[in-house]
């Protein structure tokens, strides 16, 4: 789905940030309003006051937040900025709540191209267009060069959480089955082959994408959802290490049923990076009870565009080593897949 | 008052920040449990999900986010982690809001002191002591040397706003008083001199404090207070200027009741910087109706500690010349309080 946005050419008389930008004055207040409030438009942002002021219903709220420091900006299929909405809409939305309101701190290097960070807001205004969020609060700040490395956005979100869901990652029971929905590691290879020059026979697209239809469509479908997390930094490995590790139970996955895309893989190989420590930012981890794994296997590939078909039933919950995730080859044999340190990929998101 | 809290020391192998830190794996996770989870310790952060799940009463809630680029990060009076803590606390407190729950993101350079992160997140606990806040979510990234200075910190915040209020940029009318809670320009130039070198009769030291306290007072008092700010960036002057335009009035200031250090006038002369231009943070500008402003002045000297000495009625909301700030000096001459350009002070917050 692509949305068009109308944001006018920016006002600034500046085509590179300057300090000034980011200290309060004039120029701070020609930059919110030449750049950030006509693309991100919404009546509580429009007040301008030092917070907004928002209504809930009353309940549970999720609250999150993510700092983004990718490197490049732009990369393919994505940039920060559709990244920073993307990853706290997704960080909500995997705690079962709908994600509503957004924040957005900017911290720019001076000099940085006017025209880009135009581009980077618009892309936030469609990103949070399309997840329904609003971005209702904000701040900007000014290093000098040399000071940071282009931009760091930081994204904090609030969500109202759905009643009668009991979603946690102490919550795997043995039997249940784990499942992904959709390929593995294409963020962070699209990233790092961007950034390292490497080129394969198609381009690899980052998989970056709002997770809270897709969500909201399996929590309709399937109530009893005993875990999700969305597999960012330190990719599955992470995730389902942290999952075993919380609720005391093991892990075997079917090393066959894992979905990698062969340029994925290659990029992988070539780079010495397992892709199951590489982090996705549009793909969900979901653990359910086993009679209810087809169900959910149906639901996104009916709602995950043409992400949906890759998804998979990777494995299943065991009462055998808790706290460990044990790969089984086709062959039989078994591996552990342990946490990542976590060196290898540095500034993927 | 001094809260001492109660942090075990670093079990980290590290003396420094490593890029595996920020990297979502093992090491992430043991800067998170060696770190953060000692000192911000609470039943929400504790659960390490995605998001905290806060229950909130019904009703408005405020939203706020800012992000913390001072240099140096420690400085008289206190450091990054308190500023960050305060800084968003007073967003939401101006605001009319009881601060309730903060999230943390870190930026921090590879190669930063593990015993100086140690100093910074402890201050930030105690500084969350005593505001009565909890920091119920976070996250850590990691760049490399060079590529951002030393560390930036993003705190966004959530509060309930009282009912019946309204507190508004919005809202001055003509008639209404000006008041500060206290001197003008501390913290601002706290921060200059220690980079600068600079070095005066006495040390000058930043006014970093939470208002929340302060604030509430001032509410369950005096009813009906048109309009709330923390002047940071900018100072008082972007403050006024604001307040001025949004609620098409003019503001007339009396020189002579200023509240301005005699150290922090000779630093702005020395630099050449107007201390209406400098950032506070641990003040706050209260705008009332007339006949209600030697109450809050009451309030505010008894409740601001040693802070509240300075406190002072300090102008007056007219019809004339509408959006525009206005010093009237002893003599009787006049000049025009401009919105700051910005360029002056640098990473200040």
């Amino acid at each position: 789905m692509s949305i068009e946005l109308h944001c006018p050419a920016p006002l600034s008389r500046h085509e590179t940030i300057q300090m000034a930008h980011g200290a309060g004055g004039m120029m701070s207040r020609e930059l919110t309003r030449s750049i950030f409030l006509p693309c991100f438009k919404n009546s509580l942002l429009d007040v301008m006051d030092d917070q907004a002021k928002i209504s809930l219903d009353s309940g549970k709220v999720a609250f999150t937040t993510d700092t983004f420091v990718v490197t490049p900006v732009f990369f393919p299929g994505g940039d920060i900025g559709d990244l920073a909405v993307n990853g706290t809409v997704n960080d909500l939305a995997v705690g079962g709540a709908t994600p509503l309101y957004l924040s957005a701190g900017f911290v720019i290097e001076e000099g940085f191209s006017m025209p880009d960070l135009q581009r980077i807001v618009k892309s936030m205004a469609a990103a949070a267009e399309k997840a329904g969020v609003k971005i209702v609060t904000g701040d900007t700040k000014v290093v000098e060069k040399g000071q940071c490395d282009g931009m760091f956005i930081n994204t904090s979100g609030i969500g109202v959480i759905r009643e009668g869901l009991d979603i946690s990652c102490a919550n795997l029971k043995p039997g249940d089955s784990v499942l992904v929905s959709g390929s593995l590691g294409d963020h962070g290879m699209a990233v790092m082959t961007a950034r390292e020059g490497l080129s394969f026979q198609s381009v690899i697209t980052s998989d970056t994408a709002p997770l809270n239809g897709l969500i909201s469509a399996i929590l309709d479908g399937v109530p009893h959802v005993h875990a999700m997390r969305d597999p960012t930094r330190g990719g599955l490995a992470a995730s389902l290490n942290e999952f075993a590790e919380a609720s005391g139970v093991g892990i075997v996955l079917n090393e066959e049923t894992l979905p990698v895309k062969p340029d994925v893989l290659g990029a992988c190989e070539l780079l010495g990076i397992d892709p199951l420590n590489v982090a996705n930012e549009g793909k969900v981890v979901v653990v359910v009870p086993e009679e209810m794994s087809k169900d959910v296997l149906e639901i996104i590939r009916e709602n995950a565009d043409v992400a949906g078909q890759h998804a998979a039933i990777i494995g299943k919950v065991v009462d055998d080593h808790p706290g460990m995730v044990v790969i089984k080859t086709p062959l039989g044999s078994r591996r552990i897949l342990e946490m990542p340190l976590g060196e290898q990929l540095p500034r993927i998101c």
